[in-house]
């Protein structure tokens, strides 16, 4: 397992981390200030959320990597099903190409896939995971000449209606076996699979298909279905165990910091919220 | 697959749909006018809650008996592990045998158990689930003893902090495995687990294990963690797959049907939420 006490340079910032800060939006930093943030904090990669590039993907990309920042990948795919998806498979693979455009642009490796809830008309997630595997089928190719890799993220389950049909890092697991293909693997958010413990078994059969690993906590009490995720040690998973288990499977990439947190992180200055990442990713993960 | 299109005899109500009606909570019902209002409309069963009783669990039990609705059983032990159960092993134990007391008083067959979250001092559900171990052997020759089953409900992951350390079906068997008891079983509720994917496997493998089903539905979206459940129908969840899958595992009982619902069923006049209930379970489930 390897050692972050005094080299956090495997650590990541998914800008999430800070209320998606954008021109107008929380401290209203823009990519270049927080990219310039991470660099003076030996912070080693970013990923960025599709609406900060707004069209500058290519500058961005290219601004990250002479700080010496690498953008690890981008925030993420259209919803390929659901009541939230674009409607219809043709407005579901359109903007799911132009999101892996969006992410070559910027010279990111990978796109995360956040699948989409339970297809209105049906019930149970069996239909709409079918209709995934589909619409997944329908851009690998594409991203595989864009040399863009897919990593499906299993979402917690408290998600299943809405955002997320695939709701364990098995569920994924099937997908990748039934599509077979270098280009698709899996991200594993400590905060979607904290609770799982058929989880180092997954990890296990995952390998070196796991494509990114995600850090925050979860709290007792969460308060909020979506913006009340814990910065690292304030909540109740096993951060190191979950670390364990993915750096056993294989996983040397990054371990990137992705903390919704309405009404406690995005509200602090976004300068502090990065020290406090830094110690934290130090001292507990 | 049973038929319940002409007959809902096995449907039964947990008190909990109707906002646990009680004197001076709710519309206010006793226990008494609850049993009579199933009674009437040819529901089978009743399953009631703890504070419900009032210490006269042996009465109410008769006059359920009087009447022709069978008492299910009784929601619910202690949590026995995590923030939110008695201080210390012996408090948990104590009165887990007062809840099983409790349920043999009022002659019901089945007391559910909520495990509890995550100990406090630990972090993921494993160490916790040690300690549910613990305190269910603690208590599995007494509730024998007074006729008592044990039903273990798997809670939905987002409960894994404070509610229930035992997320899936797959982790209640294998306590029951562990324990090896005839006195300890499951319960199997749609909302706790309708988005598994592993649930087939699972009711399979529970075959007689199971004591409990429990019927609601998964709104989208859901809005509160605790409180919005939904009617049978208005929901996600294949609750006929379910059950059908229930079923085939051998479970011939009660579908018992439990909404925590503060802003929808639970406003409403008692008597015809039992009436939309019926004619959902007979349409719909």
């Amino acid at each position: 397992m390897r050692d972050f006490t005094h080299d956090h340079s495997a650590l990541a910032l998914n800008t999430a981390t800070l209320g998606h800060n954008m021109p107008g939006a929380g401290a209203g930093w823009s990519a270049e200030r927080t990219i310039d943030a991470c660099a003076e904090r030996g912070i080693g990669g970013i990923v960025f959320w599709r609406p900060e590039l707004q069209g500058r993907a290519s500058a961005i990309g290219q601004y990250a990597r002479q700080a010496g920042v690498e953008v690890v990948g981008l925030c993420r795919s259209p919803f390929l099903v659901g009541p939230l998806a674009p409607h219809g498979r043709q407005a579901v693979v359109d903007d799911f190409r132009r999101s892996i455009d969006e992410t070559a642009d910027l010279g990111g490796k990978i796109l995360t896939i956040v699948v989409g809830g339970v297809e209105p008309g049906t019930k149970g997630v069996r239909e709409s995971l079918d209709i995934v595997i589909d619409r997944l089928s329908a851009v690998l190719d594409y991203a595989s000449e864009r040399g863009v890799k897919l990593a499906l993220e299993p979402l917690h389950p408290m998600y299943g209606g809405d955002r997320s049909c695939l709701p364990t890092l098995r569920d994924a697991l099937d997908i990748c076996d039934a599509l077979n293909s270098d280009t698709l693997g899996v991200a594993v958010d400590v905060y979607h699979v904290w609770w799982d413990t058929d989880l180092p078994r997954q990890l296990e059969r995952a390998g070196t298909r796991i494509m990114g690993f995600h850090l925050c906590d979860w709290l007792v009490p969460t308060t909020d279905f979506l913006l009340d995720r814990g910065m690292m040690g304030d909540g109740v998973a096993d951060l190191r165990g979950l670390r364990s288990g993915v750096e056993r499977a294989g996983y040397d990439g990054f371990c990137e910091v992705e903390i919704f947190s309405a009404n406690n992180w995005w509200k602090r200055d976004p300068a502090k919220v990065l020290d406090v990442m830094v110690q934290r990713f130090r001292d507990i993960c």
